[in-house]
Parts: C-alpha cells; sequence; structure tokens
C-alpha cells in the first residue's frame, strides 16, 4: 500500500540514478556491503535481462490459444533452474498446462524447502489501458512494468535467483525443491493431482511461497491468512433469440435486466451477501483479535485518493482492512449481453451473462459456497427466464502458523536485511493451493511475499519496483541462513 | 406474427418449386393474371438478383469502419432510381452519411408521393448466430436471409421497382419523389436537417413508407400507430483503474453491482418504470379503444412457443398487444463491465457500461423523456461511484390518419390485391422521422409495411419472405392506382 501509507524511508539501498531502460543502480550501503548484495550488483542487468525474457512470454493459462506460449515458458523456466545448479529439472505432463520441478538435496539432515510460484499470468485486458504494451517489460520510476511482472513471474524468479547465489557461493545449508506450475489463475486443478500423486516427491518441511504483499516498503509483512475463492459464471437465457426491442419490448422479460435483479438482491441493505447459509461457518474473529489487526497502519483519506472514489463501500461494522481480510465477499467480475458496440442497437438480447466470485475465510468451505450459490440463483430465477450457473474454480481459505520454525526464520530474514520486524497480515487474495498443501502434505505454508497492494495485479499496468525485486532475493537467501542448519 | 396466427390460405399466389437458390416461382392465379403480375413474374430474378447486390454491401451507419460501404450502398441505390426511370436523381450530401433524392414529376395536377425508405443496417453482431453469413443472401424456406433483407432494403426497394413497373406501362398517374436515407439506424439526425433545408425540393401530399410489419401474410394490417424513442447510454465508474478483487473485494463499491442495483431499480414489482414523471404525459386509451386493439389474432401460447419462453412479462394491467403497442417500456439493450473473456479473471472493474433506450407512446416527448431518465439516474447515483449518462437519439411517437385519401387508397390496394381490408394496428417500434415529416412539413405518413413481426429484425438471421417482395411491390403500384388522378 506504497501509496497511500507515509513514504518509506528506505534504510539499505538507494537508487541513485536511472537512464532510460539502461539501468544503473548504486547500492549505498549503510553497514558493509554483504557478499550476497554485491552478488546481486554485479549480476543484476543479467537477473533483468532473464525475467524480461520471461515476461515477452504472454503465458495466459485461461486463453487456450496461448497454449503454446505457456509451455514455452514453462521450458524457459526449466532452463534457468537447470542452468543455476538444480538436478532432476524436468517438466511435468498435466492433463492442462506442465508443472517444472527441480531439486538440490545438500544433505539427508539438512530441512527441506519446497518453493512454489506459478509461471501463468491473468489475461492483459483490457488492452487499450496499459501505457505500454503488457509483454514488453518497461522501467518507468523504478518499476517494471508489464503482466506478470510481480503476479507471479517477478515473485518466484526471485527464488531461482537467490539459489543460484547460494550454489554458487556454497551456502546451500538446505535442501531445496522447486515446483512452478502454470494454472494458478485458473484455478490449479492439476496441480491439485499432481502434489496427490507425488507426496514422497514432494517430501519437504515447509512450503515457502512469494506471491503476497507487503504493507510497504518501510514496513515488512508476512501474509498468515488467505481467503479462499468461489468462481461461478451465471447465463440468464430470454427468448430463443436476440429480438426487436420495439417489437416485444414491454411483453417479453429481459434476461439482462432479470440478472440486474438478480445480481442487485445478492447484497442486502447493510452490505451483508443474502444468500441463505452463506456466513453460517465464518470464523468470527475476537474484538482483541480485531484490534490487533486494525493497528496496521492504514489511512482511509489516502486509501480513497489513491483509487480516487467519494467513498469507501462494504460490509456494515467492519473496517477497510476487516472487510477485505476476514470477512467473505460477493463481486461481479464481469457482466455482458446484448449489444456493446459503438453507437445504438434496439435489440432485446436473448442472453445476460455474469462472472461472480467469493471470496472465503476460514472455514466456509469452496465446494459448499459454490452449491449454495447455485442453489440460491436457481430459486430467485423469475419463470420468465432460464439461469444456468457453472462454477469456474475454487480454493479453501487458509491461516498459516507463526510459532513455527519456518516462520521465526522468515521473521529473522527480515529483521536481518530489512532491519525492522515484518507484521503478520491477512490478505483478501487467494492462493487456492495453499490449503491443499496441508491437506495432501501435511505442510504449512510462509508466504514471503515482495509485492505492494498498489502493483496493480490483474490490472493494467500491472508493475513491480525493481527494489522489491532485488531485496527480495537478499531477503530470500537470508531465510535459508536462518531456517537451515 | 406469421408463426403464431392461424396459417394463411394464400389466396393468389402459390410458392410451387424452389430448387436450391435457383429459384423458380409460378404463380397460380384464381383471376387472370394482371399486366403487373406478369411483369413481376417475367423479371423477379432480376429484381431479386438487384436486391441481392445492395443487401451485400455492408452498409452498417452505426460503425464508422463500414463508412465507405455506407456510400457505396447510396451510390447503388441512385444507380437503380435513375434506371427505373427518375429525374434529378443524385446524392445529397450530409454531416453524416448521405441522402439519395430523385423524382418524376408527371403533371401539375397529379398528386405527389414522397416515398421515403433507409439503405443503412443495424450491425449484425452477434455473428456466431448466422446460420449463413449476414452479407451474403441466402433464400431458405422461401425467405431471403441477410441483414436488411426486410429492414429496410427488402422493403424500400420495392417501391423502385413498383416505379420501374408503372414507368414501363405508362401507369405513372402521380408525381413520385424518392428520398432514401443513410442514417435511419443511428437516429437520422441529418435527415432531419435536410428536410427542414428543402421544404420546397420535398412538397408532396402524401410520404409512403414500407417499414413496419403487417400481422400475418393472411391478414393485411395498415400502421397507424408508432412509438418514440429515447436511447442512453450509462457509464459507472468506481476506482479509477481495474482492481485485484482479492485485495480490494468488499472494500470497494464494485461499478458492476451499482449499475445492476440501478437498473433493477427502475422497474417496480408491477412492470411499472419508476422513473418521476415518466407516465405523465402518457395518451390513455379509452375502454373501447383498447377493445378494439385486443380483437386484433393473438394467440399466447403460440407467442410464448415462438419465443420459448415459460412466462410473458409486462406491466400489470395491460396485455401483450397492449404493452407493445399503446404502452412506453424501458429495455437494457445492451451490458458491458469487467472480464468477459474465456475462463476467470478476478477483477473488480473501474467501469460497467449499459445501453438503455425507452420506447414512448403519444404525446411522450423524446428529449423530456432524456432528460427525466439522465436526473434520476444522477439521483439515484450513490456517492461510491460517479455516474455518466450519455444520450444516443431520439425520436417522437406518431399516430397516422386514418380517414385521409392515402389510407383510402392504401385500404383499397390491399382490398384490390389481397381480397381482404386491412386492420389498423399500432407498431411497437419506432420510425422517428414519421414525426419530423408531419411537423417540418405538414405531411401525414402511409406505413405501408410488408414485413412480419418474426422477421428478426435487427436480429441475426433477420429475413424477409419472396411472397411478401413480390405481393408488396404489386400493391404498392394498386396503391398510386387508387391514390392518383
Amino acid at each position: 500500500m506504497e501509496s497511500f501509507v507515509k513514504k518509506a524511508f528506505f534504510p539499505f539501498w538507494q537508487l541513485v540514478r536511472q537512464v532510460s531502460n539502461n539501468l544503473f543502480i548504486t547500492f549505498i550501503a549503510v553497514k558493509p556491503i554483504s557478499m550476497v548484495r554485491q552478488y546481486i550488483e554485479t549480476n543484476q542487468d543479467r537477473f533483468l535481462a532473464e525475467l524480461y525474457d520471461l515476461i515477452r512470454i504472454p503465458s495466459v493459462s485461461a486463453d487456450s490459444r496461448h497454449k503454446g506460449d505457456v509451455r514455452k515458458a514453462a521450458e524457459y523456466v526449466r532452463d534457468r533452474i537447470k542452468e543455476a545448479g538444480a538436478d532432476k529439472v524436468e517438466i511435468k505432463e498435466t492433463k492442462g498446462h506442465p508443472i517444472v520441478y527441480g531439486e538440490k538435496m545438500t544433505g539427508a539432515s539438512n530441512p527441506t524447502v519446497l518453493v512454489y510460484g506459478h509461471y501463468d499470468v491473468q489475461p492483459p485486458d483490457p488492452l487499450d489501458k496499459w501505457i505500454t504494451p503488457p509483454f514488453e517489460p518497461t522501467v518507468r520510476d523504478g518499476k517494471i512494468y508489464a503482466r506478470g511482472a510481480c503476479d507471479d513471474k517477478g515473485q518466484f524468479y526471485m527464488h531461482i535467483k537467490a539459489f543460484e547465489i547460494m550454489m554458487k557461493k556454497g551456502l546451500p545449508n538446505c535442501n531445496v525443491k522447486f515446483m512452478i506450475e502454470g494454472e494458478e489463475e485458473v484455478g490449479s486443478d492439476n496441480l491439485g493431482i499432481f502434489v496427490k500423486e507425488n507426496k514422497e516427491l514432494l517430501k519437504a518441511d515447509v512450503i515457502l511461497i512469494s506471491d503476497t504483499s507487503l504493507i510497504s516498503l518501510d514496513q515488512p509483512s508476512i501474509t498468515v491468512g488467505l481467503r479462499g475463492l468461489s468462481y461461478m459464471e451465471v447465463e440468464v437465457t430470454g427468448p430463443n433469440r436476440d429480438l426487436h426491442s420495439g417489437v416485444y419490448g414491454g411483453a417479453v422479460a429481459n434476461p439482462a435486466t432479470v440478472l440486474c435483479e438478480m445480481i442487485a438482491s445478492l447484497h442486502d441493505a447493510n452490505g451483508r451477501i443474502t444468500i441463505p447459509g452463506f456466513y453460517d461457518k465464518v470464523d468470527e474473529l475476537s474484538a482483541a483479535e480485531r484490534q490487533a489487526m486494525n493497528k496496521a497502519p492504514f489511512e482511509l483519506q489516502a486509501y480513497k485518493n489513491d483509487l480516487e472514489i467519494g467513498e469507501v463501500y462494504g460490509e456494515k461494522g467492519y473496517t477497510t482492512l476487516e472487510r477485505t481480510g476476514i470477512r467473505p465477499t460477493l463481486e461481479v467480475n464481469g457482466i455482458w449481453g446484448g449489444y456493446t458496440g459503438e453507437g445504438a442497437k434496439t435489440v432485446l438480447p436473448s442472453k445476460a451473462h455474469a462472472k461472480i466470485s467469493m471470496r472465503l475465510v476460514p472455514h466456509q468451505n469452496s465446494k459448499e459456497i459454490s452449491e449454495l450459490f447455485t442453489r440460491h440463483l436457481l430459486s430467485i430465477a423469475p419463470p420468465t427466464v432460464k439461469v444456468k450457473v457453472i462454477p469456474h474454480h475454487g480454493g479453501e481459505p487458509a491461516v498459516t502458523p507463526t510459532d513455527s520454525k519456518a516462520f521465526k526464520a522468515a521473521a529473522s530474514a527480515f529483521e536481518e536485511v530489512w532491519g525492522k520486524s515484518p507484521i503478520p497480515t491477512r490478505d483478501g487474495g487467494s492462493i487456492p493451493i495453499v490449503a491443499l498443501f496441508k491437506k495432501e502434505l501435511g505442510l504449512d505454508t510462509v508466504l514471503m511475499g515482495f509485492g505492494l497492494d498498489s502493483d496493480a495485479l490483474h490490472s493494467p499496468n500491472e508493475h513491480y519496483g525493481l527494489k522489491n525485486f532485488f531485496i527480495g532475493i537478499e531477503t530470500i537467501v537470508a531465510f535459508y541462513k536462518h531456517f537451515g542448519n
């Protein structure tokens, strides 16, 4: 939330000079430059060039036209992991997009870290809103602008570079396993199958993921809670063909209007979701927990200014941080029907559609919520139309422990590199696979993310700070130091 | 309404044989074949070939990419009117698409008929719903399938062919003027200016238009009422950029949801429009008038079967015929926002849009209604979003007299050619220019349309019956016979 918390005094590194795309970064150290930082400084141009080549591959998993690109990205990731020094590096086929696996076993007594990331990205549209093309990384104002710059190419690539440093400098005191998938943005269904079928291969002590955000560059944080997801599509059919709105308008139910009425009815006047049973299993936090949560730095006016909105909106009785952290939500992600082109067309559409997703909190269950949603939508459909509900993908909410050895190692890494203790936070987003890792592998996850909420993930002009990328690599190396033997 | 009234016994002509696209039509006359019908029969292949060439030009006025095609259509119409024997045939430039004008003055004492039509068409999308390409006319089951086949290329082209027949056979006992425009589907703004600036040129006794529907092929009708139109676009803006629905969902108002809530609120539980003042000027018909109107043949179950809907919908207290004939309506013609592509994208959109149009009845005023709509939408917008309302185009409702010489001539033409008196009907659609002709030129219009409500105007697979086309030409010639000296 860089833009709406107090501006950072960035304590270690300082960006001195940046000349167009030819980037010179000089680090002014306030303490002697570490061997790790020295290595990053020497190799920064190559690190970025490699990341840019990965970003240039439009690996949009949701769009079947990009199937070849998704594979190309997998092959690129495989080659870079191999190059960095891992063994058994290979592409694991699935029914969908492939998974890249690689490992470095350094000693039977060493703890094992399983690094998870995803090389697939969200679709880039609306394309006309991008200042520079989504798949041509461009540096502006110290940030890499591109689809996937942060989510998750820029973030998981830090792990490959941290691994390279450890290999070059003889540092690895942990076993390291990489599992980088290509279907995170479409629900990770095939990764779920892969995990279930490869429990021996994936044996580890902890999962390490960088796919979340920091509070800000001057306040590090570690995500300890993630919301789950139920993503649904609703199709409302009125007449069997598009009709002339003059000839039939007023006498035949308009599916777009009916869809609007159904969507409007999904929230009550207090911003609560009206689906029967929706809140039944929601984990209600204690007053003390809520109080602790609201201590995170947050300025409402700066938040509103950043988004250029007059008022915030949400469930009555909860703060903005609570609304995105501990409360379940329902959002329209897309809606369409009828004539959407230039000018005017007097049509009464045959069909209208919406993509609607719900974010879930502990202990809601994605499958149950999807069923409640479907049942409710069918029950409120008027007899003038036909309604079809299609579930897309889902994922379970997750909470990670803060008393594990791995969490403590992550906290120590932040303290060492940033000079500040990280605050545990709950993220509004979802990484459905975290709950699956716990269930299938019995492993907890450390969510060591280096993005910012303002990085425009899933939006036009997604970006990732160069500072975040480089300090992330250093912090990851420090994590291994504190976690390993 | 061919498909939901009793099947026609077509009294004069009968389609005997149709072999793929090579069409043979044999007319079995129940009375001696007239000279006019003989001419049509001899020239039917050429008539169709000419119409098909016109249809093949994708003159979509709403889409600026088709500007060149619209002009090509104008030039084609000019050449055909000239060829048929008119004088002073030329393309009249406007600020938008051009108007084709031509005339044949046969005598100062003869009455003058001003034929109006439009050579522009609605956009063809959704393209994937067309069985055959929209701009490649294809005959199936005795009907020409193509965009513009009926609205209005097929219909106005009958007038050019009727004129050709009269010229060849030495029949014209009227002065004939043609005014065929290219902006009917986008509001006829420039025709309005042209009419105001060319009152002398356009002097006439009556306007004759074929751009409406018959009840059925066994029950001719003449449209005597048309609804007006106010076509609006609404844009709702929430945050200044698309957001990650996990990070911001539940804390920031979703413009798609807000738009749905606003649209849902525009009708009450009785199907009445909630915009304050909307019904103030609506002309309420007497019980006797309503009773007469409901005598038109109509079968509700056949209507529902044809559209494959479970129930009809509309304003409480009115029949289906009344809902489309004498009541004003409000329809969503298009809605869009957020991610509408394949798969799932967890975005909280920055903007959502809708195209909404209202059909107006006498004595509602399009400008007033557009203002009431705009004011109401802005008044119900919550402080969490910004709402913009953009008027597209409008037109006034119209009622035409049934006691004029021209109306009686049209009725006689139907009686002569069809052997049945036409029923006066009120159409749900709008031809905004009719009210303008009355206001600026002081002229009444005869709406002698030969389409059917089931012709899928403005929809995929628009079509026009070959029977309708040929009998229309004959009926138009008969109109001149009864109207002229």
